[in-house]
């Protein structure tokens, strides 16, 4: 009997909310997903994709998992915090070209080293033969682990937005809000949004998944949705057909973990609007890009729009964000 | 004609999570309600305190709202974002006696700067003088201001939680959980334990409060817990009484601002069983004393709490916690 390979572990407890924002694009509609909100630790899209990441963790028989990701990485966090909730070790690899990058334990790196997980830093080029070298070392020290690769980019682990995309589907037939012509999010290795792309080409919905990468080229986001695409279609045994029209991504144009005035404003901008917070790192940058899409809009194909607000909290607490800081230094004694 | 005076200010979209904790307090059953996921800004129990004192500040006609309280007040934050959310100026004057904590620019005090608040640092010990002559000068300016004591203190603001303890109710009917021995909260100013004392009065629910005071003492905070019923009394033109019975107050062994071993050790422990991060001021604090309690509790008093995550978050991302890290700088490179 084959065994069936979508199996996940229990982490988040309750669907995350839908509304309408009071953001203003002129005659358009926007709502949003509080992915931010999800009510497992900080909340946030890897979470969805850790509990199917964990059942093969589980099934591995494994004592500790590893990962690697960048000083903003939402997702080594994650995995710290989940390895620490289901009892196992966990060593995350910090990819950092700056030595001055070792001393700042805060945001996502304060957060894994209160998880115990372990954390090792190494140069971006020398990244590959530094991950081996640490595998290496683990089987020759007999410990049996897990290596999750950057992102928690996986098949499986895409099918936490399968999930979504129905929880998703499911809200907006209940808000009596369907006919939503596009769903924005930020994409950094494209997992979220394949899982996303899936589920609603199975759920029959022709909602367009916008992706707007906040690191990689476009051309290397869309070739790695596409082979997730594969994936998961093999671990569902489906034969869905995606083609170039089912994938879109788009580029910002600004470098990985800055922070310029533009990104800035729109974060105040829409807590102004609505009274929350989108991280700097992530959908800040993927906001201000689908607002740039909207505005452009003029032949009225996004009137109605969804925006995944995929969390990131800890990287508003971060020196990036507090060196931007416009206020400070302001006031002075009576 | 007289004007109704408990109207609110609409912040916050949906009900907060409630359900059971997997964290072992022997046959006890421990529930817990998520207020630190309010959906707006970071959340917490100060959302619910700050729609109703803003009905009083927009019927004011104030363009500037002023607050106080310490480096790491929840209040002073949620404030500074309310009256940018709003559209209001917001001066907040932060009490301390350490000279550093003028240049740690973190938490709270982070996210006030990014709100555009104006923050002023004033001695404790200085702080009645200060806040005087500071007011003094908005009305030399002409700047006509709203005042919002420390904690936002006040009956008019306890109504958030009057309001609490009706959809506590509401949820645990629902759930099918009614017959809740008692309700734990950390206790600052007493203003949202009031509400819920006088919330379930109303109801007529016979679950009991039990504050447990972070900062001041007992005797005081009890004292501002009667006066604040009796303010609710008059708001809503009701005559419930509330004597000794009512009223339960306990004292934390911790210095205000400190984090021991124990209250880390507590951060830990929830995380590890139910996936959630307690603040390391407030929450870390009561829930401590919580379970000094129910370990204590051999005749059974408390079978069946109520824990309320009142929130706090950001102080989790400051230098209190990072120094107590215990993991840091535990790894070498390969």
């Amino acid at each position: 009997m084959i065994k069936a390979n979508n199996y996940k572990v229990k982490l988040i407890k309750a669907e995350t909310l839908i509304y309408k924002m009071s953001f203003f694009a002129g005659n358009k509609e926007i709502f949003i997903k509080r992915d931010d909100l999800i009510d497992f630790g900080i909340g946030g899209n890897k979470v969805r994709k850790l509990e199917y990441i964990m059942d093969d963790v589980v099934n591995s028989g494994a004592e500790k998992v590893i990962t690697f990701g960048s000083l903003y990485s939402n997702h080594i966090r994650i995995t710290a915090s989940v390895a620490d909730y289901m009892g196992y070790d966990c060593d995350v690899i910090i990819l950092t070209d700056k030595e001055a990058d070792k001393d700042q334990i805060e945001g996502n790196i304060l957060l894994s080293l209160f998880h115990n997980a372990n954390i090792y830093y190494c140069a971006i080029e020398e990244a590959k033969g530094f991950i081996d070298k640490h595998l290496n070392n683990q089987e020759k020290e007999g410990i049996n682990y897990f290596f999750i690769p950057g992102g928690g980019h996986s098949p499986k682990a895409a099918l936490g937005y399968v999930d979504a995309a129905k929880e998703i589907n499911k809200q907006l037939v209940e808000m009596n809000e369907t006919g939503i012509d596009a769903v924005f999010l930020p994409t950094g290795t494209g997992t979220t949004q394949a899982g996303l792309i899936y589920g609603f080409k199975q759920l029959n919905v022709p909602t367009k998944v916008m992706g707007i990468s906040v690191s990689r080229s476009k051309s290397r986001c869309i070739r790695e949705i596409k082979e997730t695409l594969d994936g998961i279609n093999a671990i569902n045994y489906t034969n869905y057909m995606f083609n170039d029209d089912d994938i879109w991504v788009m580029e910002t144009n600004e470098p990985y973990g800055s922070l310029s005035e533009d990104v800035y404003d729109i974060i105040q901008a829409v807590f102004s609007s609505d009274g929350l917070i989108l991280d700097p790192i992530y959908n800040a940058q993927a906001f201000k890009i689908m607002m740039k899409v909207l505005n452009e809009d003029t032949s009225n194909i996004y009137n109605k729009v969804l925006y995944i607000n995929t969390g990131g909290l800890p990287n508003f607490f971060t020196n990036l964000l507090s060196k931007g800081i416009r206020n400070y230094g302001k006031c002075t004694d009576n």
